[in-house]
């Protein structure tokens, strides 16, 4: 009981890979964190196998991580984020169009009642339809979370576009005014580092050095912004062997390598087609290492980050909470509202 | 004894995963063929099990393939091309610079000798490091088959460039002067195809068509070319995914989709990289089926072809053992000579 004097939310940051609950207090302070493995793609796919619906499946994991803190505070509110809002989630909710506020009127909440009585509501994804169709799930509430921090940083400048960069398997690109967010796009640049070190012929048996080699990194970056234009990574990715086969690379620097070709190629990509204002604020908001390699890559290719953090679905989740009055008494929290 | 009245070469095509044996009489006929599944990477992998020296192990699979020719013409000259001179393949042949003549005094040949008294000359591979580097081993026997070929059918240019393009798991396009490679770069679009319809979050379950699915192909050519410019195959990939979400296309066109994706942006990259001339002509000579897909794609992104054939390394390795005198009488075949 002791930790949960105080308690005012439950969050829950439940992704393809794994589900993390927090109890926050008041201002979104985390009082308990619980990691699990059960990722929505774990959950579905025993749920598939074992013949179970989801939406038992779901409950039974979110009981399993939850329920001694609702059996104390039977009224407390559940909010969640990420993939468990998805076909293979608790239950699959709509995505909402563009243009979005984050923390307007326009939040979308599904309300999933449980057994016990408790509700869990699910934070919509977004749908960009305006080009090639994009989607985001879980990604909102980071950059909601993003631009919190951001303002509380006093650093915020809310008058002019600027773009939020959550680098990771499928790297997004969100651009957004005040609070609402207005275009993004997808790349897939982790998940075709991981094929490419791992499952191509351009993998490398040794192993990777145990601390980054930058030298090979802004290679890579050189060699993808590389004038007459960027040849783009099919033109470029064999290079991580005849670089190799030419003595100029050694074996155990075409990771670093093909990571600074691929993040390279995607700023390249990005400013060519996206990214249209260079002077744009760039706010970076993922794991350490990766915000250390996109901040490197992108100042080499001329634009600036005004703002960095890391992952902040928590803050994000809290602040989406407060706009649509879940808290019994929303009156009290101290988070910055927006313009 | 009968197949072999007129016999003239041995021509080896051997490469990563296969190797082809031909009994050529005049001209480059093919009197006799033997495939084996004895590919370079079989072979030497086999060899590192079994403690072997790759050159006993390679001599014993071209022994078992064409001891018996040899046995009944031991003067018969041998030809081979392709990663069997490479370092996983019978010894390691060095690779000849830029510019290189396919047909002059410069060819490249490594003589093997075997136990029997025969010798295998091996065609070397040749590196352009004017730019990243780059190489290829086998193709450039291919260049000289399909510039053969053009040159018979009568729509050769030789006093202009022009280029001859390989698609495969890593296409070749290759810049030549009339029989002159000058420049070439390689494209890693198979391999990517195979890894993100096979390996990647795009794969799908469903099998794909049976027929290919021409608007879904067309689709992606048109993606990856599509103004404000080319995304890139980064920015543009996930899309495999939020057309199906979005009912726009369905699951089993997903891979015909991936396919022009794939090759309009390997030709967008080259376009905007490295093809500055896009009046140039265009040799294509690969597998009808790819030569189908890029003969579409190419001419929808404004380039012509002039000339397309099928492998074509059995008459560029004939044309080699003739400009290097090999044969016993190099007077006779009526191969074209170049200017």
């Amino acid at each position: 009981m002791t930790k949960q004097s105080g308690a005012r939310l439950i969050a829950l940051d439940w992704g393809t890979s794994s589900c993390r609950a927090f109890l926050l207090g008041n201002d979104g302070i985390v009082l308990s964190e619980r990691r699990g493995n059960s990722g929505v793609m774990d959950v579905s796919t025993a749920a598939d196998l074992d013949g179970l619906a989801y939406e038992e499946a779901f409950e039974e994991v979110f009981e399993a991580l939850c329920g001694d803190w609702l059996t104390d505070l039977p009224a407390l509110p559940v909010i969640a984020c990420g993939m468990v809002g998805s076909n293979r989630g608790w239950v699959q909710t709509p995505y909402r169009l563009l243009p979005a506020d984050l923390t307007g009127d326009g939040i979308a909440l599904t309300a999933v009642p449980t057994r016990r009585g408790a509700t869990v509501h699910i934070i919509s994804g977004l749908m960009d339809d305006s080009k090639l169709p994009d989607i985001i799930r879980g990604e909102e509430t980071q950059v909601l979370g993003a631009i919190v921090g951001e303002q509380a940083s006093g650093s915020a400048d809310l008058e002019h576009e600027r773009v939020v960069l959550l680098p990771g398997t499928h790297s997004k690109w969100v651009r957004i005014k005040g609070s609402t967010v207005t275009s993004f796009t997808t790349c897939m640049t982790g998940e075709l580092f991981s094929l490419l070190t791992t499952k191509s012929t351009l993998a490398q048996p040794s192993a990777r050095l145990e601390e980054a080699d930058w030298d090979a990194f802004v290679l890579g970056l050189d060699v993808a912004g590389a004038p007459p234009g960027n040849g783009g990574i099919l033109t470029t990715a064999f290079s991580a062997r005849t670089l190799v086969m030419t003595g100029r690379l050694r074996p155990n620097q075409v990771e670093d390598y093909l990571s600074g070709l691929l993040i390279g190629s995607e700023i390249a990509d990005i400013k060519a087609s996206w990214l249209a204002d260079i002077t744009v604020q760039i706010l970076l908001c993922g794991e350490p290492d990766l915000n250390q390699r996109y901040r490197m890559a992108l100042e080499r290719f001329g634009l600036s980050v005004t703002h960095e953090t890391t992952t902040s679905a928590v803050i994000g989740m809290w602040r989406t909470a407060v706009s649509a009055s879940l808290l019994s008494d929303a009156g009290s929290p101290a988070s910055p509202t927006f313009v």
